[in-house]
């Protein structure tokens, strides 16, 4: 029985939870307040209900109300129906995948807990971009890596663009956010993880030749900065990938994070 | 000798070369037209103008005279000095990165003697989006292809944002269009290369445990609908990443296309 609600003013107060989706300062604030985050277009809603997510709404264009039939019928929540003109008008921008849910965020596991089983771990340090920790994510989920370790400052995997961007694989790879960016990779080193430190630097270890034993955490900075020298210093081993030597001496000295990212969770899955 | 021309209408047609950079359409026939591409920002403009293309004009705010004046002080071309908002309404957005310079295109060398030293290429296929393009290319001389072959309907490297993305590095890896999509795989095949194409297709030979021989082309399609059938049916070998059971179970069946051709970029040029 879905709850079909047809909303025709923007300002309607039932919408609140779709507002302004791309003022990130505004979404921050708002998405901590309520515990909520926003899915966009069918693949992504239905990932983020089948892992369990509860619905706090949704808001879609009449359209799309066939194709999602199967779904909505077994969620107990609102789906505000409106024209494209007014869902543009809430969300600040065209919503070219039609639909979006509000969903309520679940409790995050501790660290510990997260890697408890894990043996190929990803540690991102201070990544703001919400499109790279999604694509990275992407990453983690299709090459296996088993549990993602998010530094304080990195950015919210669940915001609206990570996981659109992540296709859904937010909801797929486990992962928890460190409390204290000094001590918590002790928490990873209790566990018996090895800390491998990514980094350019031409005097790190490469990434093919690296010997990752049984437990291996592999930590990523943002790709301005690269890791923090606190990080770098924890590090047990540093790892780097392989540049040709042209392209050093053209100039061409790095890859984009999300293209290291790629192949750093390759080599390390493989190593397993 | 810096020939500083301040310009305060937008509408001055010496400024035609910059008009309105986000207009695809516009642009795609306006730099054919005239045989021109735009460089933007201090690092990428350096760079296009050291790899000998030459300078139709620059166009940029004031400030950017003084960092850019050892590069302009070589320039025997116009720079157009202009404030921020002239240059946002000439070019349609606010230009963050300051610079802009329209540059003359130089010939592209035909396939064949492109690949001629190549031992490393990668083919791309029908790319339309000219940020992957340009990450790909990021890839391509990062990790030390020797060459990029494009099918003829691939986005253009030259393309602003191919340029942008690419941190200049479409001017640090040759590459030549083919002009017969149908039959231009029989360049590299005369040229001793195998062609192995990159699939998620789950009967493929796993990346690492291809032999790509002395010479290998590796064909990418886009994102969305992979290698063309034909193309398909062209290539000697069919690889692909291994993907994690957990993912394919999960429905993360897929990498993004630029992290799958960095995976594949490594692959590749480590198997040398």
């Amino acid at each position: 029985m879905v709850h079909q609600v047809p909303v025709t003013d923007p300002a309607d107060p039932r919408l609140a939870d779709y507002t302004r989706l791309r003022d990130v300062n505004l979404r921050k604030s708002l998405e901590a307040e309520h515990g909520l985050f926003i899915a966009e277009g069918e693949k992504v809603i239905r990932r983020a209900i089948g892992t369990g997510h509860p619905v706090r709404s949704l808001l879609m264009a009449r359209r799309w109300l066939d194709p999602l039939a199967d779904l909505l019928s077994g969620v107990d929540a609102p789906v505000y129906v409106a024209d494209d003109d007014v869902v543009e008008a809430v969300a600040g921008f065209p919503v070219h995948r039609g639909a979006l849910a509000s969903l309520q965020r679940l409790p995050l596991p501790p660290v510990k807990d997260v890697v408890a089983t894990a043996r190929r771990v990803l540690v991102l340090e201070d990544l703001v971009d919400h499109g790279n920790v999604g694509a990275i994510f992407r990453c983690a989920a299709a090459l296996g890596v088993d549990a993602v370790v998010l530094a304080p400052r990195c950015a919210d995997p669940l915001y609206r663009r990570s996981v659109k961007v992540s296709m859904g694989a937010v909801f797929a790879v486990p992962y928890a956010r460190m409390t204290n960016w000094r001590d918590d990779l002790g928490v990873l080193r209790a566990a018996g993880f090895g800390l491998f430190a990514l980094t350019p630097d031409a005097s790190a270890v490469p990434l093919d030749e690296a010997d990752f034993g049984d437990r291996a955490a592999l930590m990523l900075g943002s790709e301005g900065d690269g890791l923090s020298s606190h990080w770098m210093d924890e590090a047990d081993r540093l790892v780097r990938i392989p540049m040709s030597d042209a392209a050093l001496a053209n100039g061409v000295d790095s890859l984009n994070v999300v293209a290291a990212a790629a192949i750093a969770c390759h080599d390390l899955v493989r190593s397993r």
